[in-house]
């Protein structure tokens, strides 16, 4: 496993790569989890080369927000990438993404600023624009992301296609504990009573899809059944919605097309869950 | 000479050049002059392969400006573009550029907000984004642009650099007509006493140049001599500014690194000219 820390180094790679093997990248904020560890698993399977960038992009926190604190580990990412064989980790500098001076920044209009982007204007800004440095700079043919971040997926999905970039995005299912918790950094903020708190995400996407299968497709409804659900666990809802899982856009009444979207609130921990309404 | 249409077959073909053969790129907007056959000429001249792509931007035009006026000539684009040797030319649709969904925009902030910026709101979003989203396509090692639009080249040397992108930007001198008037496609909507009046911008550009040579450095009293001149013709001026060459910021005490930058109403036609205020 090689580790780079500079831009000009990684492009010296990724233009090193022979035409014709496939370069998979995974790109990560670190402090790994079994979910990240998914998506290498998956990119090792599918491609010749794997790529892990570890880089947690302030452009993608708002000042109120939990950048100083998000946990990092690299040492033991590093030990964990060893071990699942990944070749190359590229682990920049703010000094190397945003140098003085820096002035560019990319958005995917409306799809930004629903959901997770309500509750944290300028954060897809923030995503959209080091994932494309990141893709300019590794220049993959498979990028492979979490679920967990369905937002995110959808609105990088709808940006490598609008800039007629080759990169494509295979997304992969959402890893969880044992209890339903999504796999997620962000979970060593929660103590022990949280953790038992947390379970609400998963437990609301559960009751919401009984719900539709006993016949219930009116989303206010559904969407009632799930909020008085949150109260009860202590949850403090950010939002859930029942949208269309291609545009994100609300549906009123739900069908197949339809994905449970939420954002809670477990103490101060803001955390996030998804899932078809109907799973496949 | 390949005519091209469609984003998939200009990828097809970008992504077949041989891997040691130099690729040269002139985005224009058609309605070819001297001025753009002079990029051809350079790229041609320091690239084994040229593409030139013509393509009429709307998203870098405001509702209230002459984007269905543009003029167009397709068939003596092409006549010229034969002539010049060029290899490939890209023109596509405005379905293939901006299809039904298309969302994602391009901001190269602070100095797009300035000078032609100011005045035409949204016009470098649109310019950032077309000419990146051109740069994914054609995948150029090195890009043709005109130092009228110097404001442009900055924007766009700031854009490639900060989303770490290796192709260059190699910007070229701006091509005259005889009486001193800047070569653009807009000079077609003068009428014969427009023409004359329009000699201003440039003569503008000399005075400065001479008064500073004469040994005066005060900007405003610099500017103040040009906007005199611009009155004293008829024109009206929108901006006339002296900027430090690199930033495009303001220099109240101009020197060896200022750029005299200028957009002037000939009647209904917007104008623009530059140049450094000491020629090298």
């Amino acid at each position: 496993m090689e580790l780079i820390k500079t831009i000009a180094e990684m492009q010296r790679v990724s233009a090193s790569f022979p035409a014709h093997q496939k370069i998979g990248f995974v790109p990560t904020m670190g402090y790994l989890h079994a979910g990240h560890l998914s998506l290498v698993e998956q990119s090792n399977r599918q491609c010749d080369i794997t790529v892990v960038s570890i880089y947690v992009n302030p452009a993608q926190f708002s000042p109120t927000e939990d950048l100083s604190s998000y946990p990092r580990d690299l040492e033991h990412d590093l030990e964990l990438l060893t071990q699942y064989k990944v070749d190359y980790v590229f682990f920049p500098t703010n000094a190397e993404m945003y140098p003085a001076g820096y002035k560019t920044w990319v958005e995917v209009e409306e799809i930004s600023n629903i959901l997770c982007g309500a509750s944290r204007p300028g954060h897809f800004r923030g995503v959209a624009t080091i994932v494309l440095k990141l893709v300019n700079i590794v220049k993959p043919h498979l990028m492979f992301m979490g679920e967990k971040d369905f937002q995110q997926v959808t609105v990088l999905k709808t940006l490598l296609t609008d800039l007629n970039l080759k990169t494509q995005i295979v997304s992969c299912p959402i890893v969880r504990e044992k209890n339903g918790l999504a796999m997620s950094s962000r979970n060593v903020y929660l103590n022990p009573q949280e953790r038992q708190q947390a379970r609400c995400l998963s437990e609301t996407i559960r009751k919401i899809q009984s719900l539709y299968k006993a016949g219930i497709t009116d989303s206010a409804q559904l969407i009632e059944a799930g909020r008085k659900h949150i109260r009860e666990r202590g949850g403090k809802l950010d939002y859930l919605s029942l949208v269309d899982s291609e545009t994100l856009e609300m549906m009123l009444v739900s069908n197949s097309r339809t994905r449970i979207i939420l954002a809670v609130f477990i103490g101060k921990t803001r955390l996030i869950d998804n899932q078809a309404l109907v799973s496949r």
